[in-house]
């Protein structure tokens, strides 16, 4: 059984990868720095992209891709920061793959996008897995998910360029030792940024924000 | 493509389902209860169980599998708790399947085990399709990851027996709309027993045992 699982996993894979190319060629067609944005479920990636959509667009034009299995709870909220937002609902997949993002890419303004966020499903395994055609994968951690997630999860933060620490307001509420966290995360990637945030209190957005347009600026 | 896929999703399911009524007769042949315990990343499902198994041990043999992709942390925290525990790496899988917990029952003390809590991996999709042999599904949620989680994930509520809300001593600090989240549950799953607890403070454990050790007096 297993030989047969590899295999199809293999081809499952490579397909993706012919699709994530075609996504990678629209982006640099239209010049659209676009950002897959990995997190657990709940650890705040929505929340963060309403502010973050809010910070940039008086500077740049973004657009969003929000993928669920059910809803379209998360476009509603993201729509209310004033961009353009498509909900792509898996059904039972448990991650974006490039094909799905492809049937978003056909109804977003592309022409008028300066930076694509695509928000994957929340998973902490499979959506480090597949590429979809972005740019660079980022992730969102919630301190009250723990400490010991880097090395439990090590694949999403090796892949990922930049890891926003989310909901630091309940960090005096928490046994969350913040020192392993860095140190294990930096271990498994010295080059990964990382983001100190409060989407509650908005702390650390500004600071985000400015790092983000400068990929674009 | 899709076709193709579709086709060994289901040689999957049904090799995992032949392996899940294997187990299944194993349970049965030792009385056991076996429970696959669900949830996202740092819910706490870990937390509960050192919590649970010292709250039950007195009363009933307790013995725990735990699945992670990496680390044996969790095992030698429940380890702590003074049950037997065995640790399952799944490498790159994001969820446990029958045959995985299998092995695990090679290496338990069946014959001494009344209740075998299977710690499924951090990851609210996948696991929920998975049976592994169990009796009953039982989710954690904790109250940080948000009140939108019932209606954004609906299998695993659907699919599970008892809702434990952990955390509970973050609410004075969060938004989270705890109506929404039991009426959301419940919506999905009438028959779904909800518990509230921190494995902080302790709060709720006792109530939650209690139910548990019911199955089994």
């Amino acid at each position: 059984m297993s030989t047969k699982v590899i295999t199809i996993d293999t081809q499952i894979l490579k397909k993706n990868d012919i699709a994530a190319q075609e996504n990678r060629d629209i982006f640099k067609q239209h010049r659209i720095l676009a950002i897959n944005l990995l997190s657990s479920p709940g650890s705040g990636k929505t929340s963060l992209l309403v502010k973050t959509c809010s910070a940039l667009k008086e500077k740049l034009r973004v657009a969003v891709s929000v993928g669920d299995l059910q809803t379209e709870a998360d476009a509603l909220r993201i729509a209310g920061a004033g961009v353009p937002v498509v909900q792509i609902n898996t059904g039972t997949a448990c991650h974006l793959d490039a094909h799905m993002v492809q049937l978003s890419l056909k109804v977003l303004p592309l022409a008028a996008t300066d930076i694509l966020f695509i928000e994957n499903v929340g998973n902490l395994v499979c959506p480090a897995e597949f590429k979809v055609g972005e740019d660079m994968k980022m992730m969102v951690l919630s301190i009250a998910e723990g400490h010991d997630k880097p090395l439990k999860y090590p694949l999403m933060f090796r892949e990922s360029s930049a890891l926003v620490l989310n909901k630091m307001d309940l960090l005096p509420y928490m046994n969350t030792d913040m020192n392993k966290v860095r140190n294990d995360s930096l271990a498994l990637n010295p080059k990964l940024k990382i983001f100190e945030v409060s989407c509650t209190s908005g702390a650390g957005i500004d600071a985000w924000a400015t790092w983000l347009s400068g990929f674009r600026s």
